[in-house]
């Protein structure tokens, strides 16, 4: 038995007290999005930070403007070791409507799922409290064969992730110095399927922009102003058809700029993936990709960028008919980003051709709603490649390299202010209800969770 | 004196009865878009028949699904008469807000205006009781001098006008043969200022669409699928914005048959009274007119259609910002017709486009909101040079001809359902606040209102 088949034993062996910890961890309804949990999300922290304590890190519940962080550091076996910040979130979404729920959400328990597997049911086992507890137990298992650990470590949980993370940005910027690692690890993604583990490699940033153009100074009867007033609702329409060309491009001047090609071995597997499982737009009552013509859908969600109109309002939407020419039409846009687009200079480009196609007599105003970097770990990183190798070794099918299409902000902000690279890997998979009633963890998913990570640490460290 | 003359003395004599019947009918609250003044609108059609009945008319209360309809027949001094139906209505507007009334609305006076002028206070005094006696006591001086009509008459009083008329279509459709004339006259407009009567040769037609593009069949994150699944607030957009070209004309194939050419000395008048008053944009905070290049306001108003969208609406329009790409979008779209266009063409030329605009995975829904013809009185028709010459004597300055740039439902039916040519002539002001709290109709505007009708017709009776 090598070193690292001890740990793997080790890790298996303590399954019952990380399934302990889980449940415990579970019962704390740190729901982030509901004021009235805010001491539950406190008490969250503090269960985590003890823990950790429990188990020799230095760890501190640290307040901030919203709900407390947990920071927690541990010297690794030697001086050489890689240093590593692993991220997790400890609130959860809220269980509401909570009579759809075939079990309490906050009494989780081992029980059988729909396809014979064993689950563990509850809010935020999946989600992320489970996830990040795969990650932590790995660890356990590490202390209690080798006394030390295989990196040097700093622990970052939050506790407003589901809810747009506002205070995790300022305690970054505000701690830098403290949190800065060789690269960040984190645990809240999904497996491709049960049989494949996956790396999501890239995950796409966010612009978002609100547009409000107004015209007239008040609403005007159609009969009386209809064919010489600007009428808003032309003026936007004519801006978001203008914003992509007949093949599906993106017009803004500058947009594709930082946007590299995928390597054409991975766009290779993508094309793979896709046809093995075709039903991607099926099954939402789609045929037809809208995006750049001649990519894979993968392709076009992993590593493409995009610009999307989440929502429109003007004038008359009620029942029957009025026959007015609005004063105010408003749009929200967001631009999905990859590679190494600026999200500043993207919401430029955007409000520079805005203004641009507005006739003289009206007026916009903007509004920003977030703006955040893609991240890349670059496909040819050692990082990426330990990763693969050591994921391939514990589940049945090789490991493969995807993309997200959302934003993990947090990333993003490891990526711009703390200078580093993350490692996304996870095991959830896509029948968890992350978000939704019943939620629940495969405890093959925990245990194999866990064992992934001491195969990934351990690569990591052999390769100092 | 002649005996025109004669006529003209004697409605200035019956002024004081003229106004008392006023009075009387506008203390009545037919209200017609509360069902609680249900009752008043039927004492007001029954008031008004009377008081027809009174004059020797062959006058009744027609029921229908709504409102009552007046019906009045009164044969001429000569079977060589012209025969004319006179169209109007006796329900009136709401009266909230009614902390905004100097007065009570239903207590109408005689008042001093804002200009030293007299003025008839009340709602439903210029809209449209006040204008539609100006008729009825024109013929009452006629019948008192001559005891013979100058024409052959049938009036036609509905009690829904301000409800979009619902009944009034099936009535007339099942009365046809009753209500045929040679021509209609209508006294429901105004004048262009104070000194310069108007009449109105062209109202335009509408031509009302709701459409719904549906693309997913549900809501989806537009992280998850972003730049794949086809967005149907782009396909609106798209849709929208190529409505128009670059000179602001309608791409609709076929969309301008049936649109004459105003006789360039009309468009030489429209243009010289824009020049006397250019602040009809700047009014409401605009400069620039939106619609075709290279023609005057009045011309765009009055004598060319339009494609305006009403209301726009689809995906999360709230506070904040949802990273949703919608399922469903949707628009309500009017157009504005002028001439002979054909408002069933013109809705299948839209569903057309739409349909051809369409990704092939995506599906729209139609719904039809009133479809009515434009109406235009020939300008060179004899009914309007003997209204001209009428109202020139009546007035300090000449007749102009004018447009609505509205539409009047109605005058469309007697178009297409009776073949008649409507003369719509009107002694409002742009002061008269017909539809909101303070309404009034000068006093001036009523005593000469008659007496134009009486000039109007005798130049009628006088052509035959």
């Amino acid at each position: 038995m090598t070193d690292i088949d001890a740990v793997l034993a080790r890790a298996d062996l303590n399954l019952p007290t990380s399934l302990a910890t889980l449940f415990d961890l579970v019962r704390i309804k740190s729901i982030s999005t509901d004021a009235a949990y805010r001491p539950d999300c406190r008490k969250a922290a503090e269960f985590l930070a003890n823990y950790l304590n429990q188990m020799g890190f230095d760890a501190s519940v640290r307040d901030t403007a919203g709900n407390p962080v947990v920071v927690a550091h541990h010297d690794g076996g030697s001086p050489a070791c890689p240093h590593v910040l692993f991220y997790g979130h400890y609130d959860v979404q809220p269980v509401d409507p909570l009579d759809l729920w075939t079990n309490d959400p906050f009494d989780p328990a081992i029980r059988d799922g729909d396809n014979g597997e064993k689950i563990i049911s509850g809010r935020g086992t999946a989600d992320d409290k489970g996830q990040l507890l795969t990650f932590v137990e790995a660890i356990r298992a590490f202390k209690d064969v080798r006394g030390a650990l295989p990196v040097r470590l700093t622990i970052l949980f939050e506790g407003e992730e589901e809810s747009g993370s506002p205070s995790l940005k300022p305690f970054i910027e505000a701690n830098a110095q403290e949190l800065k690692a060789d690269f960040a690890m984190v645990c809240d993604t999904a497996m491709w399927d049960r049989e494949t583990p996956a790396i999501c490699a890239s995950l796409r940033g966010l612009v978002g922009e609100e547009i409000t153009v107004t015209a007239a100074d008040r609403d005007l009867h159609s009969g009386g102003y209809g064919g010489v007033a600007a009428n808003p609702i032309h003026v936007l329409a004519a801006i978001l058809a203008g914003l992509h060309d007949d093949t599906g491009a993106v017009t803004l001047p500058g947009f594709y700029d930082g946007v590299d090609e995928a390597p054409d071995e991975i766009k290779a597997v993508w094309r793979g993936l896709e046809q093995a499982s075709p039903g991607f737009l099926s099954e939402i009552g789609l045929s037809i990709p809208s995006g750049e013509k001649g990519r894979s859908i993968l392709e076009l969600l992993w590593a493409r960028p995009t610009a999307e109109v989440n929502g429109i309002a003007g004038g008359y939407a009620g029942d029957g008919f009025k026959t007015v020419i609005a004063s105010k039409a408003t749009a929200k846009v967001s631009f999905r980003l990859v590679g190494h687009q600026d999200p500043h200079k993207i919401r430029d480009a955007f409000r520079a051709y805005v203004r641009s196609r507005l006739p003289a007599d009206c007026r916009v105003e903007f509004a920003s709603h977030g703006a955040s970097s893609a991240i890349q770990l670059p496909y040819d990183s050692a990082l990426l490649d330990q990763a693969k190798r050591a994921l391939s070794k514990e589940w049945p099918k090789p490991t493969i390299v995807i993309g997200g299409g959302g934003s993990i902000p947090v990333v993003g902000d490891f990526s711009s202010t703390l200078g580093m690279d993350t490692l996304l890997v996870g095991f959830g998979l896509s029948d968890d209800r992350g978000h939704s009633p019943n939620e629940k963890y495969n405890l093959r998913s925990f245990q194999k969770g866990i064992r992934s990570w001491v195969r990934i640490l351990d690569e990591v460290q052999s390769s100092i």
